[in-house]
C-alpha cells in the first residue's frame, strides 16, 4: 500500500450485522454451524445479540472483522468447503450508540405518537 | 416474459430482513424513517419484528416485497430523495419454520452442548 | 392492511443487486443455479448484468421483485429445498439514472484527479 | 478471548463486494465518495473492479477488510459523520477461483445450453 494510505486507521467502533451461509453441505439446517458460531462470539467477549436473520457484533473494527473471519474459518474447519456471509456494517463519529440505544430511539417515537 | 416463465409463481411463504437507509438527507439520524417504516409495517398486518440493525417481516413473497416497496414510497413522500436497501431473504420447501422458531433452534443446540 | 397505507404505490423504479445462494445441495458450485437464473432474467426483458458478486436488475419494483421471487422459485422447481438471497435495492425521484451511468459518473471523477 | 479461540487465524483468501453509503451528507449523489474509495482501493494493491452496486475486491481476509475499514475511515475523514456498508464474503477451501473464473463458469454454461 502506498505511504499516503498505509496509515490510515480502520474505525475504533463499529457495529457489523451479519448472516452466515454454509454452501454445499447436503444439510438444509444452518442451526449447528450458527451455534458453532455463537460460542466463538462468547469466547471472543465482544457485544453480541443473535436474531432470526441474524447476529449483530459491537466493537472495533479490527477485533469484530476478526472474529467474523475466525467464525468462516471454524465452520471450514467443520468440514464446509464454502461459506457466504451477507454484512451490515455501520460506523458514526458524531455520537456512540449502542445497539439497545437504536432500537429505544425509534420506540420512542412511535410512543410519542400514539 | 416469454411463455416459459410467465407461470412460474413467486413463493408463498419467505422471511424479508431489511435495513433501509435515507440518503441526502442531512440528518445523520435514521430513526425517524425507521419510524415511519415500523407504522407501516403494524398497518399490513404482516409479522415482523424490529432489531437494532434491520427489521425482520415474514409473509408470502408478494406480500412482503409489496410492503417493503411501500416502506421505499413513504420515505420518498417525507422528502428524501434517495433510498437504499439491505435485504436478506429466505425460502425453503421443507418445512415452515419462524422466526422464533429458528432462534431457539440455535439456543436448544447451545443448551444442549453446555 | 389499513385503507392509509393500502393505496402506496411501490417505486416505478428501481435497481436491485442480488446475490441467491442454494442451500443444502450438497454441492459446492453454484453456478448451475445461477445459469438457470440468467435464462429468466433473460426471459424476463429485464435490463440486467451480472457480475462475479452477483446481478444487477433494473425495472419497476413489482417487476425487479416478481422475477427475483421467480429465481427463488426455479431453483426450489431443481430440487433445492432452501434459497437464500442478498439484495441491495435503491431507489431515488431525483432524477433517473442507469447502472451505466453510475459507473462512468464515478470513473469521470476519478480521471478529473488524475 | 479465550485461548481456545484466540489461536483460530482468520481465511488465508476471501472476496468481498461491498457497497459504502455515506448517510446525513445532505448530498444525494454518492460519486464522490465512491471515487475516494476506488483511490484508495488502487493504492491498496489489491485486486478490486467496480460494477454499478458495489465494487468487489479479492486478498486475504485481513488485508480486504482492513482496506474496506479504511475506507470507512476515509469517508468520515471527509465529514461524513455516518457510514453505512452492506457486504458479501466468500470463503472457500475446495479450490482458488478468481472473480473472472466465476462468471465465466456461468457463461459456459449458459453457451452449452443454447
Amino acid at each position: 500500500m502506498s505511504s499516503d494510505y498505509a496509515s490510515i486507521l480502520t474505525p475504533a467502533a463499529c457495529y457489523v450485522d451479519f448472516c452466515l451461509v454454509p454452501v454445499g453441505t447436503g444439510n438444509v439446517s444452518v442451526a449447528s454451524e450458527v451455534a458453532q458460531v455463537q460460542k466463538l462470539l462468547r469466547a471472543s467477549g465482544l457485544k453480541h445479540t443473535m436474531h432470526s436473520a441474524g447476529t449483530t457484533v459491537e466493537g472495533s473494527w479490527d477485533d469484530v472483522m476478526r472474529v467474523v473471519g475466525q467464525a468462516h474459518a471454524i465452520v471450514h474447519q467443520g468440514g464446509v468447503q464454502r461459506v457466504q456471509t451477507s454484512m451490515r456494517v455501520g460506523t458514526r463519529t458524531d455520537k456512540t450508540q449502542t445497539a439497545e440505544q437504536k432500537v429505544k430511539r425509534v420506540e420512542e417515537i412511535l410512543a410519542r405518537d400514539e
